[in-house]
């Protein structure tokens, strides 16, 4: 039995891509380069991600997705405002009040009674429908921001028509739409249409497009498409310690990212890798998978005692519920011999 | 004529150092490696940092230097407390007003009358009295901290008898001690002391450790000798947007520059770039230096039309005052050629 | 059909209480007397207070019941810790994220869950428990606090036994515990405990002492039991806009509250003008009571028509919940007249 | 040697005035009466107080001057903003880090190098420009507001001409213009002109207009002349732990301190008590009067002998700088009578 050398913990466990890092040693090789976002490469990356989606958006890089999330939010929220979201978003449950605490108090409003679709992670425009008109008056609240997260939190992904839908209904009611991208890239690559279709053409106003899950070291692009909001951002992002000083070792692996759409091949393969992933699974009669995996990541029900084999061989996955629910995170680099050495352990497990 | 290759606008200008770059790649090829610190990276760093310091310290690892004091003053202060500094202290001139948003409103109290020594950056016993003693209502907010910078931002170098009487001082009006080391290295290669004696042997509660500066690329470490302070400190990371999913690109760099003694190695080299330009300066009768340097920046009057024709010719430095105040830093890769280069163009402008 | 002359939409939309009133006016004949709380009737009050609870408390005053509550969880929470509260809270449902704002962030974790007996607005220590262990990674924030509301948002009393129980298992897990006393005096005089005894002796830390829905025109006692928790709270008090300069006005009016039970003999009033109202309502069957109210407050579910037609009669009192769901709130004033022309308007209705 | 009856120190030792008092116990004997300001007082005053300025403007009560000011300050600014204010200003000085509380970071930018004419206590033009001119980089926080106090802490009025051409210099650089009334009323019967003049007419679009300094109990207006401004502000005030339950106690005596032009009369008072006593003081050799009082309050210097003598006489008021420099503060109460006595006992020391 040998440890396993790669894990499905999270994709944030992966290395840095090879493009990235080779845009990193270039931006070092260069000697010495303006500070705080001058340069040349964060320029160019800027220009590459205008030209990505196809409008002239405003971007800024942060250090990760907490700050990006909370920051964006904050840019659209005052503290006596609130934002919708879904009982799994990351804002709600990973991110340690970090959207309360940079906007000063904003409170999420977390979307109840979701319909069996909305098990898989998604907001729904009825669930919007409800939390906005369920109070009006200024002893709660007000709602100001639909959040939703794509690729969602349970590895399913919003079809360009459900934004719209979500869109619309955010529209009606006067809500800006913020959409936490960390694994944008995976959804692309699963709908197979451009950035643009899923993002300001169906409405959405802010976009967190995540890079360390993608294939950076460190970073993630908050993408203004509605600029209006990004007024005195860079101050914003200042004052909340999220401006890098030597900022080409942040934007500088994000045009190798971007180059030859590496992003999107990243994505590609670790979502091929979950589909293996799933694929194997389903031969295994002891696991139960949960839903077809839309992006990077496979949730199913395993025994108890076969969680307590697997990491007692030394695999590592995050237990998302009680009684056996298992996530199985891949990345950009995750091989099939990987996946395959993990069925393998199940298979084995199983029998 | 031709364009510098370096420049002295800011010792961030500077790219990564060898050393800090060969651990970022070593650990990049380690394949998957646990997140938000679990790595081996992050507690070798960690070590190597507590026996630097010969002490059990707490060592947290943030974005940038904002970041690094914000977070580590708001563990000090409630917002209705206050943090004495000098009026050129970056804290309350070019962090966007960081400190008071981390803490949610902590007030910076400026030193005022300082005395001439005051006048190169330093803080001294009799200002903290002054302030400390002012005022005792709660109409005013309570000071709690002395934050002191090590180097200066005038590029001077407090002694370790001024920073105990500081510490004495502080002590005596119950405030805590902390110290912004974003050029730490700097002040220790000029003392050539330990760096134990010049922090918590001292009376130093909490150093922020600045690593960017010093030849990393992105970094800082916030180093609590009074682990009472720390209590809960990575929840307080965590909400401020300031953890890594991906630590050990953090923490990598640091074995690199902690190792054979990299750090001290670069700031001694960056420091000794500062006595060259110095010495030069000295030779042109145009230029007046305001003091001495004792770590890696020299400060200097030039004739305005000197400063103009500089810019002309390529070369960024700051102006940080009216009238001709120019400030020329050094960093770890400044070379001799380029310190001699600019000088030779100031010898010529100056005929 | 004449127009109701009291309404049970809230106990605030009662007057001053006489005695109360006697002291503002008395307070107002002294002339000139010092400002910030240094004058006679805050310092008289404070010793009636403490004397009341048997015990030597901190003591400030603040202008309502959100500051109360937002100011003294904040003072046991930084911005990255929670608080554990039940779904209908006040602080939860009514404060607009005022606990948010001043604590800079700090999460309510609401109690999901609760079993039939929290149906009527109390938390339970299973509830706690499965709250504080569910989680203890940094991803999420750390409960630091529980709070109860007594009486509760239901018009329940929690017993001493119940405040005990809660108390304990909050310090198993060294949490602080908070009372929200909106209606204090109302659970006080259902219990006929000493207030002691249902508050520091049944392991409470602060409570927040409501004097508005008690006859005050203005203003809310915070007392600290443990006053380790009030170092430096008079700065926070004045920092947040909740320092009184003419203090007077707010302390005086608790010395007549306080002097021969006054504070006891109103809440015993509000709750036998409940118990009637009850008692009536038990005769009219197409009303259905929820639950028998122990405080002041009587909760039953109307036929939606007779909601309205009581609208249309000028009566005025909230809808909780859809489908006929009604409160209604007796005050210190509340005569038997008004209990009996409401009833009286229902039976006719119900005919 | 009697004590004092009256005192000098503040203008907020003073009682309520007959007139706010009846209209308070008007508003009690109404019976019970809508919350949250949906009751007749607060309509009634707020439409007083738009015919008073003659404009449609929004009118919000809360409960002090801290509060008033820092949560006009807060819908002006961002975090990451400035406001341009006096080294004397009461923002600054007085209000224990409120300000940057509530704007959750906001800075105060503190003029420098004050023309002679600024000693007294006002802002200019030029200072303004200074400030707003200094630096536009992103390291520092950007001037949104400029904030003045009219009467100012020390007893000047500025004219209308004065307020214009700040107004004119603010919105030349797109900031807004902020006006902490605490002792508007005194300003305004100092300067025979109408409310309006000195306000929105020259330019003002947040006025804090005191009412407890004025006669009230508590409580204070804040006046948004730019109704833009004040968009969601009722959210905001009812987060802050600013918004009365029982409205009518804190609405209704505003309607006693407008009818009949009661808030004029009482600061014409105030004034002209100031002047008797600094016609008085002009009589006593020892004592070197600072300027001209245009408001309430007399700025002197007295021999610290005198200062002692006064204190153990009884007598209270406060020493605002070193070396005899002393505050004495006039209310709608003073009687000429504490004025006599007061200058009496320094007539006798002074012999």
């Amino acid at each position: 039995m040998n440890t396993p050398q790669q894990q499905f913990a999270s994709d944030n466990y992966a290395a840095t891509c090879p493009e990235a890092l080779q845009a990193l040693l270039a931006a070092n090789n260069s000697g010495h380069e303006p500070a705080y976002g001058d340069d040349r490469w964060t320029e160019r990356s800027g220009n590459m991600l205008r030209e990505l989606f196809e409008i002239d958006c405003d971007i800024y890089y942060v250090f990760n997705g907490t700050a990006a999330n909370s920051l964006a939010l904050a840019a659209m929220c005052q503290s006596y405002h609130s934002v919708i979201c879904t009982p799994v978003a990351h804002i709600e449950t990973d991110e340690c009040g970090g959207p309360e605490f940079f906007s000063n108090g904003s409170k999420l409003l977390v979307a109840e009674g979701l319909s069996p679709q909305a098990l898989r992670g998604k907001l729904t425009p009825e669930a919007i429908q409800t939390l906005v008109t369920k109070r009006s008056d200024i002893h709660y609240p007000r709602p100001k921001v639909v959040s939703i997260t794509q690729a969602t939190e349970l590895g399913t992904v919003y079809s360009v028509d459900e934004v719209r839908a979500l869109s619309w209904m955010a529209q009606k009611h006067s809500l800006k739409m913020h959409m936490d991208g960390a694994r944008f890239a995976n959804a692309v690559a699963h709908l197979a249409c451009t950035p643009a279709e899923i993002t300001w053409k169906a409405g959405v106003d802010v976009l967190c497009f995540g890079g360390t899950k993608n294939g950076l070291p460190v970073g993630e692009a908050v993408v203004f498409f509605d600029r209006a909001l990004s007024q005195d951002f860079a101050w914003r992002v200042k004052q909340a310690g999220q401006l890098a000083s030597k900022m080409r070792f942040i934007s500088a692996p994000w045009v190798g990212l971007l180059e030859h759409d590496t992003w999107l091949r990243n994505a590609r393969h670790a979502n091929a890798m979950a589909q293996r992933l799933f694929a194997g699974l389903q031969q295994i009669q002891a696991v139960q998978v949960l839903h077809e995996p839309q992006a990077n990541g496979v949730f199913a029900r395993l025994p108890p005692p076969m969680v307590d084999a697997l990491h007692a061989r030394g695999w590592k996955f995050y237990q998302f519920i009680a009684g056996g629910g298992c996530r199985f995170m891949c990345a950009w680099d995750t091989t099939e011999a990987s996946v395959d050495a993990l069925l393998a352990d199940m298979q084995s497990l199983s029998a």
